[in-house]
């Protein structure tokens, strides 16, 4: 994440991410999850925000996933219900479920169908939020295998030239294990920036990139913009303009919504006559490397290819060459060991809602 | 395409498309390459100029193949080989054949495994030149199902932050099939623009665009330069800076590097002692939509998305919203009737190399 997006020294408070699981298990329950879903919808935060993926952490997304639970938008106790299968596919149904909880199911299914035919491949519908999709691709390379998640939903980003938003931010991830480097992976939107990194923006004070939103008749707002000042806006697809290479994340995107929207038992979101009505629709993915080569070899040749990639010589001005995942890992063991970073306004929701519910507090560490 | 890459009109001949593919087909033939193979071949060739890929069509790829088997750098009659195999998945090895030759075998055999287990995956390493993957994508839509292509190699671009070349151009692609509307067929370098780009921009006198190349220190060179003046130089991933998103456009190449090089029975170019010497290594993917869905209700639901984002309002100073693939099949019906536009350059050598080698020329439309 580029530093300004960072929470600030000043507004930072730090909480030990084992207390941090606990709370957002029992806030699940409050809602009605069952003990083992609330765990996993917790473990999924919680690993999240030790990756410092803070626009898909417990700051922008616990209070959301609240208030749909609350306002019964979502089903806490959901029985997924298989649709169609085949020996290397399957369509699910979510039964309302929220994505977090129900996407490690659905992939766990991709994982057992690799194993039998080389690779799987499951779509899911009517379905919530599914959190950072990397979370998901990465329970395939925890297994051995190459993972890849994606999940459509919503309508708020505009095609290349276009003023009536048709897509979602439509995200793609992949990840894959390595033997003795932090595994690859790999989580971006792809529209210019995830809607939620507006919130995050606004949060830490920040101002938006050119090129990230446009305005309501449709032209790219091409300077950097205070989030208040922005004002209502649709996003764009990254690369922000035509020449900008918009074209390549406007196409991105719709492969999002095919892989995910129109091979699922469901519809793109630009078809829906209300924004999300058909909720979310994922899709994840696979891939056993025994399948395609020995799992030794293609783990050593990984780690060749991380190796060079960090001992990369950096441009002028700029101080290493990462590769993905590698900050995450990084960044995961510096928490697990000092704390998560969040915001003081968003400790001050969580102590008000451990409040109402009776839940016990966050732990400072 | 951008129109300032497009051959100006003064410099245009009108090629008839059934010649240019009869021509291609006979000048394989002189290169030792069998009939069946170098109809193949011309096909994909033709196909790609008719869909107006001028970037991987005739002009900038031909003489290039025609080099490589004079100097006995690629097998005019391969012998592919399985390496590995499970109900979904194969791993082949072109033994030294040119992609664009030996890519349709490959995706077959991704489209039989799809019919029998729901989707079917192949890589293939010891390859040449792939030409346009989406070709390869549209191989699959043909056969109602949706296609993947991608391909690696070389390290001519940087990856994010980074002062050497690590990296191909790393294209990737997809196809899907509609009912009325003509099919999707997305197809994009992970660079910032295809490196033979650079070629086209010579040939048309037209710039570069900010944020393609750096210089030979690892600058993105930031404003527009003419292709002579940008002497040598390094592709950049697509967002061009971190700031533009550059680390999407390196994640997307390292995927393609992961799938096509990691999972073939090779390694990723950057691995390699000289560059290309393990030559192309390409990923194709079928998934059968009949596996997730009933065909015809995709096809339905694909024929709304497509028209729904045609008829989406252009923001202002455009002219019309476009989809992945339609401006493709506009200009093949065009291209079909009226010929295709080749720079005289081009034509130019064809009859050079057709004289050379005793092979009836180019027929002007």
């Amino acid at each position: 994440m580029l530093e300004r997006f960072k929470v600030k020294p000043e507004d930072r408070v730090m909480i030990d991410h084992e207390s941090l699981e606990a709370t957002v298990a029992a806030l699940f329950e409050k809602m009605g999850v069952p003990a083992d879903q609330a765990a996993e919808g917790a473990d999924v935060l919680t690993t999240t925000d030790l990756r410092a993926v803070e626009t898909h952490g417990v700051s922008n997304m616990m209070r959301a996933y609240i208030q749909m639970y609350a306002g019964g938008r979502m089903n806490p106790n959901p029985n997924v219900r298989t649709v169609r299968e085949t020996p290397g596919t399957a369509v699910l149904d979510a039964d309302g479920g929220l994505g977090i909880i129900v996407g490690r199911g659905a992939m766990n299914i991709a994982v057992a169908k690799a194993r039998n035919v080389g690779t799987g491949v499951v779509t899911m519908s009517n379905s919530g939020h599914l959190g950072a999709v990397g979370h998901f691709a990465m329970i395939a390379a925890q297994n051995d295998m190459i993972g890849v998640c994606m999940t459509a939903g919503g309508a708020s980003v505009l095609p290349t030239f276009g003023a009536e938003g048709r897509l979602g931010a439509n995200p793609i991830s992949y990840a894959a294990p390595a033997r003795n480097q932090p595994p690859v992976l790999f989580d971006v939107a792809t529209s210019a920036v995830a809607m939620n990194k507006v919130g995050l923006a606004r949060r830490v004070g920040s101002d938006l990139l050119p090129g990230w939103v446009a305005d309501l008749e449709g032209n790219p707002i091409m300077e950097e913009v205070a989030p208040e000042e922005a004002g209502n806006f649709f996003g764009l697809p990254f690369g922000g303009t035509r020449e900008g290479g918009s074209h390549k994340g406007y196409g991105f995107s719709m492969m999002v919504e095919i892989f995910s929207g129109l091979l699922s038992d469901s519809v793109p979101s630009m078809l829906d006559d209300t924004p999300f009505q058909s909720g979310f629709k994922h899709y994840f993915a696979a891939y056993d490397i025994a399948a395609f080569t020995d799992l030794d070899v293609f783990k050593d040749k990984m780690d060749r290819v991380l190796e060079m990639l960090k001992d990369t010589k950096p441009a002028p001005g700029q101080d290493r060459v990462l590769y993905p995942g590698l900050s995450e890992a990084e960044e995961e063991a510096d928490r697990r060991a000092n704390g998560i970073p969040l915001h003081s306004e968003v400790v001050e929701w969580f102590d008000d809602v451990c409040g109402e519910f009776s839940v016990s507090p966050l732990k400072r560490k």
